[in-house]
C-alpha cells in the first residue's frame, strides 16, 4: 500500500503550522522525512535522539528542526534527567516539556505515509489536527462515531445537553500493514498484517481504559502536556514497550477527571516493519505481569475536588501509584518518584504565564 | 447503493437456521421481504401486525412465518396484554416473548439489503450472528476494533487475563442512506444521508450508555430477552419513539451488571424512507425533555447481587424507575408497572425449564 514518495495532488494548508511540534524518537538518519516532506516541511520538528550522542543523526535537508541528544538532555535537566528515559523510545516525552507550542504529534521513524482505500495519501496530521480541534463525546456513546465529522451527527436518543461535547486532549491514531501486538501474539501471529481501513474516529467513553500507541499519537500540550510522561523504560529498569501504555492509563484517568476527551480511530500510518518478537519478549516480560494489577489500579483510581490542574492530579496519581503499587514490585516506588521530577521539571522548563505575579484585587501585578 | 434484488453470488449458508427468530413490526404487507428472501427464507418469521387488526397483511409466498396482530395478542396476555404498545413498533417486543428460539433478529419493514463497498450484498443477518457466537470486549478496550474478526486480535497493552472476553447479548447494527436522527436534527438536516461504511464491530464499554436503535437489532434471547422490553408508546401514551432506546438503557445497566457485552457497528442495512419529522417531533417531544433525567438515572443504576437473572435485574429496575423517575412524570408509574406486568407475562410464556421440578438430594424429580 505504502510505495514510493510522491506530491500529494492537491495543495496543501498546513493546519496549525505555528501552533504545533513534532516529536521524533530515533537513533538512526531520519530519511523516513523524505516520505513525509509534504506534509511535515512546514512544521517544526523536536527530534529526541536517543543512545549513544556521539553518532550523528542525519537529517534530510529543508526541515526544521532541534535535536537533543542525552548530553543535551543532561545539561538541560541537571539532576532531574533521571526522569528521562535512556535507550527507550520513552525518551520522546522529553520532547514534549521542551516544546512551547500548544499542540504535539510524535511518530515513530519506521511509519510511512498510507493510503486510503481510494489510493490517496494520508495526511495523518491533518487528521489529528480536526480530531483536536472538534469536541469529544465521552459520555455518552454515538453509534454513527465521531457527531462532529461531515455527513455524520448525534443519532436519535443522544440527550441534547451532552452534543456540546468536552475539549479533545488526545488523538490516537492507528497503524496499516504491522500492528501493534505483544510479543506474545507477535509470535503467534507473525504474518498477520492490518489490511482493515475503518473509516472512524470514536472517543473513548468515560471510565474506559485503552491501550495508547505511542507510534502516531497527537495532544494538546496546554490540556494535557505535564500527564504525558512516558514513564522509566530501557536502561537500568526493569521493563520496556510499557511507557505509552503507562502514560495512556495516567491520561485517561486524568482527562476523565478533569472532564476532558480522548479519541482514536483515524488517522492511519504505514508501519514498515515488525520489532524482533524475543527482544520485545524480554522487554515486556514484567510488563504483561504486573499490567494485571495496574490495570484494575487505574480503573479505580479517583482523584480529589482539589486536584483540579494536570499537574496536581498527577502528582496525587504519583502518590497513590506508591501507596498501591510499590508493594507489586519496588520500581512502582522509583517510578512514582520520577513521576513527582518529571511534573517539577516540567514546571520548571513551562514556567505558568502568571507564575510570577500576583493577583491583586482582580489586576494581576509583577511581584 | 441498494440495487433491486439479485440472487447472491456464492451459496448461503443459514446460521443458527433452526435457533433464531426474526421479528417484524409492520402495519403493511411484506414486499420488502422478497429483496431478503435468500438471507431470511431459511428462518422462521414472527410478524407483529400493529393497528388495524381487521387488515390482511401479505407476506410473500414461501416463507415460514406466524403473525399475531392486536386480537391475538389481547387473547393471549389477557388483562396482562396492557403492557404491549399499540400503535407503535414497540409492539414488536410481543415477538420476543413468544419466541422459542435462543437468538432474536429484528429489523424494520422499510430496510433493505445494504452493499459494502464492494458492491456485495450484505448478509446482515450472518454478521449478526458472526457478532453473537463471538465475545465482546466491555471491560478495556481494543483500538483495532473487535479482536475477535478475522485479521485482527488484541493490541499490545491489553490485559492477557481479559482477552476471553465476556458474552455477547447484544449485537446492534446499522443504517446506509436514512441515519436513524431525532426529529430536530431530520427538521434540521432533511438531506444527510449516511454514506460512510465504518468497516467495524465495537464493543460498548461498561459503564456506557447508547442509543440502541431497534431498525436492525439481534440478541440473544436466553441471555437478556426478559429485559427486551419496549415500554409503553404510542396509542394513549404521552410518548414514541423511546421504545427502543428505552430498552437500550435496560438492557446495558443489565448486561453491565451480568457481565454480559452489548456490540455495534457491523452489519449495515439500507434504511429507505425518512419518517415525517414533524409527526416525529410530536412523538418525541416529551422523550426529549425527560431524557434529560433518565439518562442520568441510568448512568448511576446500580442492581444488588441478589439480582442475579435478567429478571430479578429487571424487576430491581423498575423499583427505581418508579421511585426515582416517578416524580419526573406519573407516565414512568405507569411504565415502572408495565415492566413488572412484562416480566410476568414474559416467565407465564416461558415457564422456566424447571419450574415444575424440586431438587432433592441433587435430583431433579417432577412435583
Amino acid at each position: 500500500m505504502a510505495g514510493a514518495p510522491s506530491p500529494p495532488s492537491v495543495p496543501i494548508t498546513p493546519l496549525l503550522k505555528d501552533e504545533l511540534d513534532i516529536v521524533i524518537p530515533t537513533i538512526r538518519n531520519l530519511d523516513f522525512l523524505e516520505m513525509w516532506r509534504p506534509f511535515f516541511q512546514p512544521y517544526h520538528l523536536i527530534i529526541v535522539q536517543d543512545g549513544d550522542p556521539s553518532k550523528t543523526i542525519n537529517v534530510p535537508e529543508g526541515f526544521d528542526y532541534e535535536l537533543y541528544n542525552r548530553n543535551d538532555i543532561n545539561r538541560i535537566l541537571g539532576p532531574k534527567a533521571a526522569c528521562i528515559s535512556f535507550k527507550d523510545s520513552a525518551c520522546r516525552c522529553f520532547g514534549y516539556m521542551v516544546s512551547k507550542k500548544k499542540y504535539i504529534y510524535t511518530i515513530d521513524d519506521d511509519c510511512f505515509v498510507a493510503k486510503d482505500p481510494s489510493g490517496k495519501q494520508i495526511n495523518a496530521l491533518e487528521q489529528h489536527v480536526k480530531n483536536l480541534l472538534s469536541p469529544s463525546t465521552p459520555f455518552f456513546f454515538n453509534t454513527l462515531y465521531d457527531p462532529f465529522r461531515e455527513g455524520a451527527d448525534f443519532v436519535r436518543g443522544y440527550p441534547f445537553s451532552l452534543r456540546q461535547g468536552a475539549p479533545t486532549a488526545v488523538s490516537h491514531g492507528l497503524w496499516l500493514n504491522i500492528p501493534d501486538y505483544d510479543a506474545p501474539t507477535q509470535l503467534v501471529k507473525p504474518l498477520e498484517r492490518n489490511t482493515r481501513y475503518v473509516d472512524a474516529v470514536l472517543t473513548i467513553p468515560k471510565g474506559t481504559l485503552f491501550p495508547m500507541c505511542g507510534m502516531n499519537l497527537a495532544f494538546n500540550r496546554e490540556l494535557i502536556g505535564p500527564a504525558m510522561y512516558f514513564g522509566l523504560m530501557g536502561d537500568g529498569q526493569p521493563i520496556g514497550r510499557y511507557d505509552d501504555m503507562w502514560a495512556g492509563w495516567c491520561i485517561k484517568v486524568i482527562c476523565d477527571h478533569l472532564g476532558l476527551g480522548v479519541k482514536t480511530g483515524l488517522p492511519y500510518i504505514w508501519h514498515s516493519k515488525a520489532s524482533n518478537p524475543f527482544v520485545n519478549l524480554k522487554k515486556e516480560y514484567n510488563g504483561i505481569f504486573w499490567q494485571e494489577e495496574l490495570i484494575p489500579f487505574f480503573q479505580s483510581a479517583t482523584l480529589t475536588k482539589e486536584s483540579n490542574t494536570v499537574q496536581k492530579c498527577y502528582i496525587e496519581l504519583s502518590k497513590q501509584v506508591k501507596d498501591k503499587l510499590g508493594k507489586v514490585d519496588p520500581y512502582f516506588n522509583k517510578l512514582a518518584d520520577a513521576m513527582v521530577t518529571w511534573i517539577e521539571a516540567w514546571d520548571e522548563l513551562n514556567p505558568s504565564p502568571n507564575a510570577d505575579a500576583v493577583v491583586v484585587n482582580g489586576t494581576a501585578k509583577a511581584k
